[in-house]
Parts: structure tokens; sequence; C-alpha cells
């Protein structure tokens, strides 16, 4: 059956898989102290324009947002993220796991705006008694957001001087980073984000990888003896090659953006089959992420051909759906999509 | 240069790239759901001959034990391990991390004395003092240990016994678990190990995955809501596929055992090999990690023509090395050690 | 100067100071096991109507909140609490320091409604990816809230109840508990406070003791070794007869109820004073805690004369203060408030 | 019954009860921001002859403790303490909960001998793999020791230029501090253990006050923002001023050191007692805890007539027990133990 469930159905994309095998039985340095996880960030370092900054891979978001998190705050501080943020919602209590509290705090389609953020941090060292609550240590975006949506560069800008104005880092989540890029209405590069951005990561999992986030401390500001750091929280990978050879081929001849370029492709054009048979949306995003609107009966008889997520419920008679496209969807599948739709 | 630096040099065995080639495209549920992680957790059931285990996979040998540890512990109790265990030493304090003390008692060349163990245990409920003590809640041993020597099922089941008699579980850290099994001194099967332990994990990483450990729990007592315990610890992939299909093949055709003995027969030659230079073990095993004493100058010289690893210092003028085989050591290689020997 | 900052400026209740003299020489045994601390739990039971429930002694609010909600909670779950909660604004984190989170909920005036408790589980439940999300594992609830304001036992009832269908237990922050119940809209007895709370803390610190908060388990559900839970959170008095001596003075002859009666009746005169002024109330509660809006200028006026606390800005010209009675106001307090009052 | 059985049987030393008394209706500010915590601070950088200290209460020794090291540890850091420190042993845990692992070395009557100390970094350093593993982030000693051992002025200067040239703290347990200051064998100023520790305390519980322990900061090095990790961690007493006034009280007219010398004459004339009686010391210390060889039926019987306690057992025929004097131990009690003793 077709499927539209995540960005994260299929393995890799071949040239990953090719080059694992062509340099399977090279034997390297585990720990990521390998050549081509060396290589793989320095390419990263170029693409981003910031030859100051330092990468490090990590197996999967949750963890990435776990471990970077966890090791940049202080004791007494917390981070500020959107209610709808993946940390606040959709990671099992992974940062309070490590001790911090996520301060979370108001959204519009998943984005914080500026004068929220400012004016909570403002209210904050405003309260007298504010030694007894916890310190904004970092605030956490992603981009994409969870719903699909797009911060502004303008926006961007005005995060990230509140964030310095406070000196604290401004850390985005970039699990969907090459769907946000790539998406027509994205009005920002790479190395303008790392610029604005403390520490960000460039998803590998959503974007053609097996496993893999590398992460960008763009300002020397990656932790002190950071390996030990990952090593305690169980994320670091004996066979760090594994990362290292993934990344080196996403950031050769511009696959990463090449694929992500598809995606975004594929989910104009799944958009356009949901308009042209005149259905609803809950937020139409300029992403890989749909959410659409199906009457409950409708939903039921779409599920048997076509394979898509629950979003939530939407009215007693009505559901959000989402559809997602990613590197691998293919134009079969939305062929298989559009006929699917014809018959509700 | 060849590498006998460690059993995690090379990729994975080339069936494994085969199989996750051939089901790349395949859309897959994640986190774990999908077909080839059911079926391989099926394999393993039938191969511990324990059908009504709990079988789960993870990434990496510290995070298997930090979330089999943490997520099994009970608030007040701590984990007993030799003052040697891998969890003891070179995990940069995973299981504190997680809140638990790590109870480090005497071991034999890595092997706790199940006397020891007893005694321990009874000297703890004998002080009246114990209540503002940690209590012991669990033993993790480790098959093989950290310097390569084995339990004897009759110590295991001593080890068991007295487990069982507190009511606390029994954990083995099976990271190199085949290189044990396959050991000629070996004289335990896998069903015995599945009995006599009540949670132990099949290590992947180390015999010919890319990454990926297999925790059996042996007595339905594996933690409620497992996954979400996972998840809050960063631990859960996204694509559980990569770890479902590796082991998938590892427990197709026997693979696990075929390529687990192959490391015994290297290790087996390679020892040979030292004894036929007249060199001194630091502790010659019965599996795949071999110690030995090289006087300082030797091993500069050797090391310009062959990879191993710095185990610690034996006096002055002498220092412990380690040489591992793996899966992925072949014959040339120990013939590129031989002449390497010879020239010393 | 007069005083209404906050019901802990003053010692404790001289009849505290007297026994603790009284019995200061006599040799005791230490960490709770005393006989002071032994009556005092037994006294407590019996005014609970509550001859099954086990009664332990911890120093402070934020400690106990953090060493019951950890200690009852699973590895899973986290604690739902109203956004305005203790344990959710002014504890620094100290849950989550626990590794738990605050899944924090609407209120209003502090308070929790059933529905919204109700609903909010529910919808844990139906979300098909709540595996991916921190369970609900107790409910927490203050009372009197931190404005001072009351559940109805309607109100109780059915708080309970959700908990009970979800078998997950309710937890009532009791620091200014005998505030609550003298309160003249209090229509619950101890009795039921302790039949609907599955565990919950009668405090001392705020009402006549130097320290001091007596947390009752209600149903046989008290922690396993809660003791060396405790010791490990730091929070095990070597001195505990300061804890028992205390309580066991506090609920003899009723003293408890009636100091908490003096500051209820305090409280009542202090508000009739800011009426008589025709002051705007901000929040009148029927408790010891009363929000007054004060014109900036009136405010810095008035705090040359008498203390009390910010509590937060309500426009540009007005503050929101606080005034709180305790069992140490005196008349000539109200008095010299009375004469500053009308000098404004 | 007399009692030897520990230092904390008995309430506070009279005068502390007057002064809380004499001041228990001021209205002060909370959490330690009264006029008595000043002042007593100030009295305490004084005796210190450290007028850079910072100092700080807590209420009890094993939170001292785990607030201290947690909040001065780094992320990748534990803490070194000899095997049988208070710390490794009987706080339940209390530093693992915080997250960080407590690096036990061997010790020689409770004292780590700064060669020891000094051997366990190199070899850190010197491993190869040492980023996998805890890094020595501070030293933990208690003077007096566990058993009531004192540190050379000469070994404390070599501890402290360990821990120097390694740039990590020294971190004094000073639970007893009195008693290992008032004994004859102390070659030792107070100024001079502030000079050499970074960080130590001085010990309220066990010397006189009902509760709290003074944490003086001797290097400008108190943790940024303290009151707010000491707050996250449930040990910011509401009522700071039962602290303030306590530690007023002990270091004024010299109380602390008059009442730590009474407690060593009466331990000196309690090993005379047992000498007298030719009965055989485990371990005589020059401190306030002496550790005596009993057959088991003298023990027995003993017990019927004095309070001591269990420390380990000796041999099959014989128990090592503790009996300890302290600031409240009277010259009664002594003949009373005589008595007892020409009975045995």
């Amino acid at each position: 059956m077709v499927s539209f469930e995540s960005d994260y159905i299929a393995g890799a994309h071949p040239e990953i898989l090719r080059r694992l095998t062509e340099t399977n039985l090279e034997a390297l340095t585990g720990y990521g102290a390998d050549f081509y996880s060396e290589r793989a960030k320095e390419k990263i370092k170029k693409v981003c324009g910031c030859p100051e900054a330092e990468v490090e891979f990590l197996v999967g978001g949750t963890q990435t947002n776990s471990v970077v998190i966890s090791s940049m705050l202080k004791d007494y501080e917390g981070v500020i993220a959107a209610r709808t943020g993946h940390v606040s919602t959709h990671e099992a209590g992974a940062i309070e796991f490590t001790g911090h509290k996520v301060l979370e705090i108001p959204h519009t389609d998943g984005k914080i705006a500026p004068d929220t953020l400012k004016n909570y941090i403002d209210d904050f060292y405003a309260d007298g008694n504010h030694e007894h609550m916890v310190f904004p240590g970092m605030v956490y975006i992603s981009y994409p957001t969870e719903y699909g949506t797009l911060y502004t560069k303008k926006e961007l800008k005005e995060l990230s001087a509140v964030c310095r104005f406070r000196h604290i880092p401004l850390f985005v989540d970039g699990a969907r980073l090459g769907y946000g890029l790539m998406s027509p209405d994205c009005d920002l590069t790479l190395p303008e984000l790392a610029e604005l951005a403390d520490v960000f990561y460039i998803g590998g999992t959503k974007v053609g990888a097996l496993c893999g986030e590398a992460v960008v401390f763009t300002k020397q500001n990656k932790p002190c003896h950071f390996l030990t750091s990952v090593k305690r929280r169980g994320a670091l990978l004996a066979k760090g090659r594994l990362l290292g050879i993934q990344f080196d081929t996403l950031f050769s001849d511009d696959l990463y953006f090449e694929i992500s370029r598809h995606a975004i492709k594929m989910a104009e054009a799944l958009k356009k089959l949901f308009h042209e048979q005149g259905m609803h949306f809950y937020l139409e995003s300029p992403t890989n992420q749909q959410f659409i609107i199906l009457e409950n009966g409708q939903m039921e008889r779409l599920k048997e051909r076509v394979a898509f997520s629950f979003w939530e419920k939407y009215d007693d008679s009505h559901t959000v759906v989402r559809f997602a496209t990613s590197w691998s969807t293919r134009k079969e599948d939305l062929a298989a999509l559009k006929e699917a739709l014809e018959m509700l």
C-alpha cells in the first residue's frame, strides 16, 4: 500500500547504502574519530559558511535534543519551547529526564512570536521572586516546526536578538531542516541560519539517512569534554563511521538539498491533489507535512488504500490527518493517491 | 595497516548490507513496529529456547546497560558490578547519570566469585544501618568479561541462585556474547544462559552488525511501558528497521554463531603466533581478546606495522596491550601480524 | 514595622518552643524513630480518622513535593498540576530535578476543574501516539491553592473520582492546610480530605512550626523503603525529634486548628479594613492570603509603614500585592495597618 | 538509660533554645535573608580568617554533601572519596541521585593518603581511554573522618596541592569539625583549614544545634545562583532564621569551640575508663568517637545498662561497637558507664 505516513518509512537514499557497502571492510577507528566523520564535518562547516563551527554526529532527534540541551544548560536553567514543541510533547519527557524543565510558552501554528519570547523573559527578570523559579537558559525552536511552518528570516533575527540580549543560546531543531530550506517560502540560507542560531542540527533520519543528526555548534560553544557527556547519556556510537559516511554522502554533490527539493516538489503536487478534490486543509504548510481535515467515513475508506497518520480529532465527525512526503516519495505514489482520492 | 585494535573496526557483515539494500525501499512502520523487527524477535526467542521471552532492540552497549539497569531498578536500589565492570569504569558514569549507584565489588580477572556476591549482600542485610545505604537491586556481569574471561556454568548457576534468593535480577552484558558462546572453554548453551539470567543482551555491534544490541527479558519481566522509558532516554530509533533487519539477518542460517566461531578460530591462531615468538601474556583469554605484555621499545616498533590497543602500564619498561579478533579478521591479517612479530 | 509579607515571618508558636526546651536533654534515637515522632504520628492518624494511614515528617514544602512525587511516580510518568501550581512555577524545577515532568494544565483562580482534568487524561489515552508522551501518573493540587482559593467537597470528589478511574494518586499540597480547613467557606473535614486524597500533607512551616510538613499516605501506599528514598534526596533529618515534638505539640489540645482559626479571623478583619477604604481586590480569598490592587504611588507610600509582598504587575499604574495573615498576626498589627491605610 | 549512641541524641545547646525563644516573634524575611543569618555569616568569615569567603546554611550533612558536590561538579565529572567516606557508603546514594559518580579510592583508617590521590588522578589522565571515564572533578574528605581520625596539616597541604595542580576543588566534610579542631592531636587551625580547602562545612547538627551546617566557599567559588540550585534540590528552608540564629549563637562567645572542647574532654575520660578495664580498642581515635571490641556476651550485658552503637562484626565471638561523646555528655554519664563496665 502506498504510504504517506511519515518521512521515515523508507531506508536510506541508495547512494548512502552504496557508500556504506563500498567502505565496509576498511578498518576505521571507533567513536567518530574516523576519516569519513572528519571529512563530513569539514563539508558541513563549508556548506554552513561557518569555518569556526564544531560539528558532532548523534543518532536520532530526541537524543540530540536531550544531549544538546542538557549539556548546555546550567544547573538552575530550563529551556523555553513552544507548547507544541517536540521537546514539550512527544519526547516522553526526555529533557526532564536530564533534570531540566521545558518552559512552555504560547505559539501560533507551532511558531514562537519574538514578542512572546521577549515578554516571557522580561517578566521573569522583573519578578522579585525569580530566584525561586527556573531560569530561562536556552530557547528551542524547530525549523520547520512540528506543523510544517517556517519562521521568516526577520522572525529568526528577532528571536536571535532576544537571546543574545539575554546571553542565552538559540537552538534550532532541524530534524527536517532540508525540507525547510528547500521550501518555496524559505527566505533563509543555511549560512544565515548558522549565523543566527547558536547551535542547530541538520536532520539525517528524515532526510535520506538510516539514522543520524549533525549538530553544529556555531559559536565555538561546544561544551567541554562533549564526547564524555555524550557517552554518559548512552549516545556515543561505537561505529561512528555509520554516521560519518552517511553525512559525507549527503553533503557530496549537493545530495542533501537535491533530495529535500524533491520532497518539496512532491508536497506541492500532493497539495494540488487535495485542492483538486476540494478537500479542506487544517494547515497547508510550505514544507513536506500537510494537515487535512477528513470526514470520518471518508477517512476510514481512504485508509484502506493509502497510509497516512492520525493527527487529532477535529470535531465529532471529522479528523485531522497528516500526509508527509519525503526524499523517497515517488510520482507513482502520488498517482495512487490521486486514484484513491477520486474514488472516495 | 592491519588492525587488531578492537572488534568494531569494520562495518557490518556483508550479508547485513545486502539485506538492508534489498529491503531499502519498502515502506515500514517506525519505532520497531515493523515486520523485520518482529521476525527477528521471534528468531531470537527460538534460539534462546525461551518462547515467553520479550526481546527489544537498542543501539549500543552503554545505552543498553543504562536503559536496562535504570528502568529495572527501584528508587532506592543500585546495581552490583565487578570493580572492572564496563558499567563501573568505561561508560563515563552512564548508570550514575540515571541516578543510581554502581556498587563495585572485588573480582578475579573480571569475574565476580559467587561467594563474594553472597557475602556482600548478606553483610548488607546484616548491617543495622542498611536503610541508610544503597540497596543491592540487581547484579551486572559480563559474558565474556572485559578481560575476555568466561564464567563456568556452575559459577553462573551459583550467581543466579544468590540473585533468586534475594529476589533481584541477574543481568548479563553480552556485548560480545557470540565470542563467549563459541569459545572452546564455554560449557554453556544460549538456552541455559536464558534460563539463568533474568535479562541479558546479544551484542550486535561487536559481532557483525553496524550497531544494535538485542535485549532479552527472560522472565516476563520487561518493565511496563518500556518503549516510553526507552524514548525518554533518547534511545528509541525512528527507523527501527535498521536494527530489525540486522538481527533478522544475524539469526538466519546460524550467521551470528558462524561469524563468532570464525573470530574465535582467528583468536586461537593469534595466540599461537604470540606463543611461537615466546611473548608473554598478561591474560590469555579463551575468547577474542588477548592481553600481551610488550617491552616498550618492542611496542613502539610493532605499532608501526600493526594496530592494537593500549591497555595499561605494566611496569616502567613494559606495557599491557590488547589484540582483538572479530568476525572481520582475515587470515591475511594474521599473516601480516606474524611477519611483523618476526621482524621485532 | 508591622508585616503581612508572608505566613512564615515569625518563629514558632510559643508552646512549640516550650516543648522543645522541656524535652531538650532527653536522649532520643535519631532519624524519626523517637517517641515523640511516634506519638505525633498516632495523633495525626486519629485526627484524620484514618487508622490505616502512614505518616512521615519532612522539613519543608518544596522538599515534600519533590520527595513524595518522585518516589511515587513510575519511570514513564509525570505529575499533572495547574499552570499556577507551586510545583509548576515556584520550586525552581524541583520536580524536574528528579527526572519527571510537570504536566501543566489550565486553571481558574488556581483551581483545576474536574472536567479539565478528565478531558486531559482522556485525550492522552485517545492519542495514538501517547507512548511517545509523558504518562499522567499523579494529580497535584493545593488546598488552599496558591491564590488562597478552596476546592469544594464536590469538586474534590470529582477530581478524586477521575484519579481513581485512572488508577493514579491524587496528591494534595497542604502547606497551608489549616488555613483552608478553618475557612468559613470550607465544606470539608480533615477525615473527608483523607478519604478523597491518596496522599496529602499537613503544613507546619506556615502554620506555627519552625519547619516541618507531615505527609499522610492514606491508602497503605507509602513507597517501599521510603526512609531510604528520603535519605538519598538529602531530606532525612538526623534529629527527627525536631519534627516529632513540633507536630506532637500542634496536634495536642487542638492547637493546629486553633491557631489556624485565629489566622482566618485576622484575615476576615483585614479584608474588612481594605473594604472600608474602598480598595480593590484582585482576588478576595476565603483563606489567609488576600490579593489587593494598589495604585503604584499608593503602594510606595504604604510600603514605608507596612510590609507586604509584590505579586504581579496589574497595569502600567497599578500592582497586585499580597497580604498574608498567620497564627502570629496580632490585633495590634491590624490596628497599625488600619492607621497606615487611613493615611494613604 | 545513659547513652553514647551518637553525637545527636540530645536537642540543642540550651543557649540556642534561649536565643530562638528570645527572637521568636520578630518578623524576619524568609529564605536566609534575615539579620541573624547575615550576622552569623560575618562571624563565621571572621573566625575562619577569610573575609572573602561566602557562607551558606543548609539543614543536614547528607543534604550539604549532595548540594555542594552536585552544584560544583561539571557534567562529566565525579567526586573522589575514600571507600569509607560518608558519601560513598551511608548516604543512600545521594550523590548518584544527582547524576554523579563517587569515585571510591583506598583509605587507611578513613583517610586518603596524598600519594594514593595523586596516583589515581595521574593514572586517569595517562589512560588513553579516559574520555570514556568519569573525570575526577572534586576531592571529598571528612575531618574528622568516619573513624574519628584526623589528617595532619602536612597531609592536608599535600592533598590540597594535588587538587590545585589539577584545578579541582578540595571539599572537607566537617559534620564533626569542632571535635576535630579541639582534639589534642589537631595541628591545624580553622583559618589554615579555610586556606587549604576550597569549600568545607562547619557541622552544627552534631555540635550543639538542632540542625544546620554552615558551608564555607573559601575562594570566591560559590556556584552562580546557588540559592536556586538549593531550592531545586528541596533544600531551601523558608524560615532561614532557624539556621541563622543557631549559628549566630554557636559563634558567639566561642561557644562552638567550648562545647567541642568539652566533648573531647569527655572522650578522653571515656577512653581512660575502657583502658582501666583492660578493654580492647578497634580504633582509639583522637576525637569524639571510640571503637571498642566487645566479646558478644559482654556486649549483650552492657547493652542493658548503656546505649552505644553497633559498628561491625569483628569475628564470630566479638563485635566492634562505637561510643560517641558530644557537647551534651555529662560527668554523670561517664560515672554510670564506669559502673556498668565494672559490673561486666
